[in-house]
């Protein structure tokens, strides 16, 4: 099933211990669409300003992502930059350039607008309910949120929370969200707001997912060299709806799998700056991978 | 097979947000012991004051543990105060009195030393090779150890280390010890200095375990109450080290099920202070959380 997402594509400039990017290709929508891109046909709704070159939208289009839905308008891209100490585990922001995203109101093409499965990224509430309205009659709606939009648009938040099947947000928003610090009983809150499927990203340390009384926990992959986490979380949203475009059923067991890929799609990103490992990433390394995660969890029962 | 392990064992005073306990039985040998006895017959060394009453012991007993090796000696019990923030993922300790454990020496009963199976527990490590070289001939060794000697007792940890098989510490001790922040590099060069099996701990996260060229990930077991993490490491340790020495083999299947089993005991352990979850659990408890935990972490292979 085509899977229709919304988000930043932007430029990023980032530091880590292990080396610097400058005004790479990012974004959450990057991110995302090009890890769905080794699983579904996606399509993808962003802004670019006059200063993003055609090689990027090159690079999508070789993905086989439909980018008929980015519009570029007048002024500068979207730009972040940030760094990260020696621990790898959060970014300090150290400049955001809204520039043509401060004004984005996206009007999806017309062949967007039976999308089946919805992602609506990290961005303002308000626009991710806007964007919604236009898909006609989605099978599968997931969102994500930031510390952001839970401190400044927590009404705007809610009412988008009504309308989606899956929330996929960090450990750290899932307890400012809930104001509680236990994860099981602040999951059972948010859920309570609408969404019947929670997925609690928890960087290094895998992620967890809560459908109706079950949890399922997966690890992140362990590592020996991590070089750039951005992008790991979007890559996760990505992996993880580019599967689920692919059943039949959004089960227990297919959601499950879908954390996996997640996990797996995330575990490639963060090996190397912006995009470039899933740039050269093959479907037999995915699947290598997927089957290493199950080596790494498994036991025998008693 | 008969289980060694020597240790401490403590008055401790603990407050969490949940809750303050007052002199209550702790040390790191009381909840191994306990843990482990639900498991393997228990062999406990350690010292005590003239100030520990006899229930404590009536309650070890009570376990069928043999506290022929615990000492009483004049003066005080060691004795530990800590206090947890709303995180719950760190102790402040407030007040350490070693007393009676300050000048322990451990001269091990003559039915101790043909001991199989050996847990050396959080001490110095001179003193871990001290009792080590009182057991004949040990089958499987393991130890865990603290910041404080890896800061302090270098030397005589390394020589420790290269007499045990099994090294459980936690990611920040285990990050200190290999002066690496990647857990994987780290892993590898803790098992250059002797043991052929690491389990690193995560706290709420879980706990990773190495051996050879394998990696096996347990999550720790989503709770909705966690009333007290103090022994939750110890309780680990009890669980994985008393099922292994019921296993005619250390081999990938049993010590990935020992991992499982030392979270299914550290999960029951943080349900209450002391040791007061493990003074009313069940066999089947114990074997329904071990079953949770495969629902909680099973996935079907692609």
């Amino acid at each position: 099933m085509s899977l229709l997402v919304v988000g930043s594509v932007a430029f990023d400039s980032v530091k880590t211990p292990f080396g610097e990017a400058e005004s790479v290709l990012g974004g959450s929508a990057a991110y995302f669409s090009t890890a769905a891109s080794y699983f579904t046909d996606v399509r993808l709704v962003a802004v670019i300003g006059e200063d993003f070159p055609e090689e990027h939208l090159d690079f999508l289009k070789s993905r086989g992502i439909n980018i008929e839905g980015i519009e570029r308008r007048p002024g500068r891209t979207f730009r972040w930059k940030g760094e990260y100490s020696y621990q790898l585990n959060e970014a300090k922001t150290l400049e955001t350039e809204l520039n043509v995203f401060e004004s984005f109101h996206p009007d999806l093409p017309q062949s967007y607008r039976d999308s089946p499965v919805v992602f609506l990224a990290n961005i303002d509430p308000a626009l991710q309910l806007e964007v919604l309205k236009q898909v006609e009659n989605p099978k599968l709606v997931a969102c994500d949120t930031m510390n952001f939009w839970i401190e400044g648009k927590l009404d705007a938040l809610i009412q988008t929370l009504a309308s989606v099947d899956i929330l996929i947000i960090n450990d750290g928003e899932a307890r400012e969200l809930a104001r509680e610090v236990n994860l099981v009983k602040a999951a059972k809150k948010i859920m309570s707001y609408g969404p019947r499927i929670l997925v609690i990203k928890q960087g290094e340390y895998g992620a967890l997912m809560f459908k109706n009384q079950t949890i399922f926990s997966a690890p992140a992959f362990p590592l020996e060299q991590v070089f750039d986490p951005t992008g790991a979380g979007d890559s996760f949203a990505g992996g993880f709806m580019g599967y689920l475009a692919t059943c039949d059923k959004t089960n227990d067991a297919t959601i499950r799998q879908a954390v996996v890929y997640g996990s797996t799609m995330a575990s490639f990103n963060v090996e190397a700056f912006s995009l470039d490992r899933m740039r050269a990433l093959k479907q037999e390394e995915i699947k290598s991978r997927f089957q290493a995660f199950k080596a790494l969890t498994a036991f025998e029962n008693i």
